[in-house]
């Protein structure tokens, strides 16, 4: 089977790899039908170094069970799913608390920490299919095909970063940054009843997506500036919440300058940092809350799903790219040089 | 008048004052019938450097109305009344979302931003009287004196602990620190349902008096065996809410080793420290919030005072000496070396 790996910084090649198979009793075996490059690919893509050994990539697909392990209940042959960018058993504590990413099970984890497996790929072995799965009542020409793919990752997680946040109606929401993830945070503001949804972002397309899914103010400016205007469009107060979906320090910083007093910053871009400040003069003194972290996105597919098969929402509006698998490495690219938003992969 | 001054770490002094006057209409003047030192008051206590200028001190204190502003209608000459350490108008936005500290009257703010006032004193002038004070329905020599005072600040900075952490049934709380605020955030924690509550203190006579006021388990062990302790307590994973009442980077260090994925670390010890990990390591991976800041306790002062004035809880059991003014550097050396827990001041 052919799939994609990342050789080192800007390096991704698609190569023929040893079929994927079945491992487990708990197992399914997926052929891949739909898959996308996500906006954490990026990382690696900037910094991994040649001297690492080539990494399996993808963590966010649809496909068809071919095949499932003996203790698997809930997928058969034939089952169109979708896949969490998060393996989880559904059954430990920490599941039925709704942290499907830490989850207890040792099978359990992210698609980077199972070896010779991923998303951008023809195939892949799922472990803990009964928890990790879940079945898509459509078939997989779907128009709703995009749309429903986002619930593996960028859906999910934007969502998660508002209900972090605690959003609801009466809050004013800032979203840092225009990219998949942040859009979609800004639509589940919006499903969440946010009252202002101001958008920090710089590229238009992108921005007016944004606008589409529900923002009600775009600020294009950063630093100081970008936090004079916020809090200009807040009444001088700044947001109850706002959605972090960057990663890096500088977005930090700006959730500090934009947020309210007794507010919340709820991350959801991999902090790309360590330390931070979170003393008197940051977070403590004015009682601002820090929520977030990789999204359970397991948690929140049933719930997400109806308003994507009703077509009452379209997060699948992120794609603004589709290829097939030989066009990942040009997909790579064009999302790092921002060119694209958001890759589909068909299959 | 005669006031506390502090001219430097170690050096606290009682000297005559120019009395406090009625400046603002809003004000009211209080002659301090009951006072206390307070933890934070160890850290100036430390640190301070005898260049500074001598520092009035004292927030925490109820009092008799001597005289009211023009503008003054909630408490009048003669009532008896408990301040709140920080001073709010109780009108604005954030005193209405109940971040009373972020007031954002002009006049609002920490005691220790009003000149020539502070609480450990034989009067002083509150600015903002209908926003910051409150009746009490006693007379000033009631035995109920030393709990309504700590209204103040230590029973709200408890109860605001356990409330930013979430603490209800089903949750498995941790408290770290067994000071006057970590004792009552156990009571707190207690109050407001938790199953269990680990209070960390290695002060038999303190830890004692959290079991008194709820906890379940007491760990002394510190560090790395303190972690393995409270998660061996907690079936292996760790505590849903961790109360931290230090304010130290090790207390905080403790909290990110003993929280369970998903769980909130709420903070009301003044961290000494500005930057702290935050990143995917510590905070972002396993879902861990953050919460907490100095307690708007006026926001909690009606709710908490029911059950001191019918005698179910005590929480001014964490008073274990009692002096006058006189004694107040007295009391201040003793706590430093931990031979008190809390002094209450009679005036």
């Amino acid at each position: 089977m052919r799939a994609t790996l990342m050789y080192g910084a800007g390096d991704v090649r698609i190569e023929d790899v040893p079929d994927s198979v079945i491992k487990q009793p708990t197992d399914a075996l997926v052929r891949i039908t739909a898959s996308c490059v996500c906006g954490s690919d990026l990382w690696p893509y900037a910094t991994r170094k040649p001297e690492d050994p080539p990494a399996r990539m993808g963590h966010e697909f649809i496909g068809v069970v071919e095949d499932v392990g003996t203790e698997v209940t809930t997928v058969k042959k034939g089952d169109l799913v979708v896949a969490p960018f998060a393996i989880s058993d559904g059954t430990c504590a920490f599941c039925h608390e709704g942290v499907h990413t830490s989850c207890a099970n040792p099978q359990a984890g992210f698609w980077d920490g199972i070896p010779d497996e991923g998303g951008q790929a023809e195939a892949a072995r799922v472990p803990l299919a009964d928890g990790t799965l879940v079945r898509l009542p459509v078939a997989p020409d779907s128009a709703l095909m995009p749309s429903l793919l986002t619930l593996s990752d960028v859906y999910g997680t934007g969502f998660h970063a508002a209900v972090c946040g605690g959003v609801g109606p009466q809050t004013r929401v800032a979203v840092i940054g225009d990219g998949a993830v942040g859009l979609l945070a800004v639509l589940s503001a919006r499903q969440l009843g946010a009252e202002q949804i101001i958008l920090m972002g710089r590229h238009q397309v992108r921005t007016d997506l944004g606008r589409e899914f529900g923002a009600t103010d775009v600020v294009a400016e950063r630093g100081q500036e970008g936090v004079e205007k916020v809090r200009e469009l807040t009444g001088g107060e700044g947001a109850h919440v706002v959605l972090e979906a960057v990663g890096l320090m500088s977005a930090y910083e700006q959730a500090l300058g934009i947020v309210r007093a007794g507010g919340v910053i709820s991350r959801v871009g991999v902090p790309q940092y360590e330390d931070a400040p979170i003393g008197f003069g940051s977070l403590f003194g004015p009682n601002v809350r820090l929520a977030g972290g990789p999204a359970p996105t397991r948690a929140y597919v049933e719930s997400l799903m109806p308003d994507i098969l009703s077509g009452a929402i379209e997060p699948g509006k992120v794609f603004d790219a589709v290829t097939d698998l030989d066009g990942v490495p040009a997909g790579y690219r064009d999302m790092a040089d921002r060119k694209s938003l958001k890759v589909l992969v068909n299959l």
